[in-house]
C-alpha cells in the first residue's frame, strides 16, 4: 500500500496543530448532553469529528494570523466554517444525493444513524454555524460579526454550496463542458474556501487589496484542489483515500478528468496552484505557509 | 363540506394583507433565473409560495407595528422567518422523516420535484433567511441585524426546530407524557413563533418588559396552535385542511390528543389562548390584533 504523500515537515506540523485546535473548539461547541434528543447531538458530533484534514479551518487560521488576529476568534470562525462543510458532506452522502455509504473509511452519518437523523444533523450544523458567528465571543464588533454572517450565508446558499450541489447532480444527466464544471466547483467548493480566507481578513479588518488577494488565492486553490480530487478519483488507492475508486466516474458525474483527460487535468491543477501563489505576492513573503499549502494541495495522495 | 371557520372580518382583512405583502417580498427575494441550476430556485419558490396562512409573518408585522417599525423592514424579517418555516416543512415532509406526499392540497416539494432537489431547496432557504437578515436593507444598525441573526440561529438549530423534529420522530417510538410533548412543541413550533414576535420588538428597539411580554404571548399562542392542530388531525375534514385525517395518529406520533384525550386537549388550548392574551396587558389595549389572533387560533378549522 503506498503511503500518502506527506506535506513538508513544517507545513504538516502547522496542519496538525490546526486539526487539534479546531477539534477542541468543535468538541466544546458540541458538548455531550443527557437530553432526550441527544441522538441529534451525537450525529452532529459524528459528522464533524470525522478525521478530516480541516483545510478550511487551516485557511481561516493562516489568513487571520497574517493580521495578528487573536487565535480564540479565528478558531471559532474556523469551527463555524467546518460545520458548514461537514453539513454539506452529510447531506451530499444521503441516498437521494450521492448515495455514499462510506466517508473517510467510516460509515457515512446516515449509515451510522439513519436518514432522518442525518438530515436533521446537517440542518442543525448549518444553523449552529450562524449561531457561533453571531456570538460576541467571535468578535466584539457587531459589524465584523454581521459581515461574517452575510458572507457565509452567501457562500452556503443557492448561489454557493447548494447551487453547486444542484449543478453537480444535474451534471450526472448531461456532460458539462470545462466552463460549466469550473462554475459548478467555484460554487460548490470555491466560495466556502474563499470565505475561509476572507474571514481571516474580515477578523483582521484588512484593507481591500489584501482581502481581495486572499479571496483570489482561495478560488484558485479550491479549483486546484478539486481538479486534483478528480484525478485522485480515478488514480488513487481506496485504502489511502477511504472511499471507493472511480466513485464519481461510476456515478456518471461531470468531472475535470472526464472533460479534459487525466494529463490535461493534472496540468491545469499545476497552473491553478501557481496562479494561487502569485496572488499572495502582496504579502511580500509573509504568506509562506499559504504558498506551501498550494504545493501540497497539488501533490496530496488522499 | 363544512366551510373553514373564518376569522373576524377585520382580523381576516389584516391577515389577507400580510399574505399579499409577504408573498410579494418572497417573490422579489426568489426571482426567476435562467441559470442552469434554476430547478433549485423553482423548488424554493414552490416550497414557499404554497398558500400558507403566513402566521409567523403576521406575528412579525403586528409586533413590529406596535413600535412603529417601517413595514419595509418588518416584511423582510417576516419573509426570512417564513423561509425557515417553509424549509422545515420541506424537510419534514421527506420520506425519511414524516413521509408526507401532500401539503395544503398540493404535492409536497419532494413529490413535485425529487428528494435531492427538495433537500437542497430546504438547505438553501435556511441560508437565504440569514442572508436576508444580515443585509443592511433589513436595518441600518448592525447591532439590530446581528441580534436577529443570533436569535434565528438559536430558534432554528438543535435547541429549537431541529431538536424538536428529532424529538417528534423519537415520539413515534415511545409514548411521551404531556410535559415532554410540551417541550417538543416549544422547540419545534414555539421558539420560531416567539422569535417572530421578538423580531418585531428587536426591530423597534423595544424595552425589555414589552419584548418579554411578546415572547411569552407567542409561546402560549404557539402551544395553543399546536394543541388545536392535534385536535384538527383527528377531527377535521381533509378537504378543508388539505391533508389526510388522522395522519399523526397513523404515524404513531406523540400528540396532545393522545396524551390528554380530545376534550381535555381542547380545554388546554383555551387556557393557553387566554394566558397568551393576558401577557399583552402591558400594551394597554394597543395589541388588540394579537389578542384577536389568539381567539382565531383556537377556533380555526384548517
Amino acid at each position: 500500500m503506498p503511503s500518502p504523500r506527506e506535506a513538508p515537515k513544517s507545513l504538516q506540523r502547522k496542519m496538525d496543530e490546526v486539526v487539534e485546535a479546531v477539534n477542541k473548539t468543535i468538541a466544546k461547541l458540541l458538548p455531550e448532553t443527557d437530553l432526550p434528543e441527544d441522538k441529534l447531538f451525537e450525529a452532529m458530533r459524528y459528522g464533524t469529528m470525522n478525521g478530516g484534514k480541516r483545510l478550511r479551518p487551516f485557511l481561516v487560521i493562516q489568513a487571520a494570523s497574517l493580521f495578528n488576529v487573536d487565535s480564540k476568534r479565528s478558531r471559532r470562525v474556523a469551527a463555524a466554517i467546518e460545520f458548514v462543510h461537514c453539513y454539506s458532506l452529510i447531506h451530499d452522502d444521503l441516498p437521494a444525493m450521492d448515495n455514499s455509504d462510506m466517508r473517510r473509511g467510516k460509515p457515512s452519518t446516515h449509515r451510522a444513524f439513519d436518514e432522518a437523523t442525518a438530515t436533521l444533523a446537517g440542518d442543525a450544523l448549518l444553523a449552529l454555524a450562524f449561531q457561533v458567528l453571531s456570538d460576541p465571543a467571535t468578535h466584539e464588533d457587531p459589524r465584523v460579526r454581521i459581515e461574517l454572517v452575510a458572507k457565509l450565508a452567501e457562500a452556503s446558499g443557492a448561489h454557493g454550496l447548494c447551487g453547486g450541489q444542484m449543478l453537480d447532480l444535474l451534471g450526472e444527466q448531461e456532460a458539462f463542458d470545462v466552463g460549466t464544471i469550473s462554475r459548478l466547483q467555484r460554487m460548490k467548493t470555491g466560495k466556502l474556501m474563499a470565505f475561509a480566507c476572507e474571514a481571516g481578513a474580515i477578523l483582521g479588518k484588512s484593507d481591500e487589496p489584501h482581502r481581495k488577494a486572499l479571496c483570489n488565492y482561495a478560488y484558485d486553490l479550491g479549483l486546484a484542489f478539486q481538479v486534483t480530487d478528480d484525478v485522485l478519483d480515478v488514480e488513487a488507492d481506496p485504502e489511502v483515500t477511504g472511499k471507493p475508486a472511480n466513485q464519481d466516474a461510476a456515478a456518471g458525474k461531470s468531472t475535470f478528468v472526464k472533460a479534459l483527460g487525466k494529463e490535461a487535468a493534472k496540468m491545469r491543477a499545476e497552473m491553478l496552484a501557481a496562479q494561487a501563489k502569485r496572488h499572495l505576492k502582496v504579502f511580500s513573503g509573509h504568506a509562506e505557509t499559504l504558498e506551501e499549502l498550494a504545493d501540497y494541495v497539488l501533490s496530496r495522495r488522499a
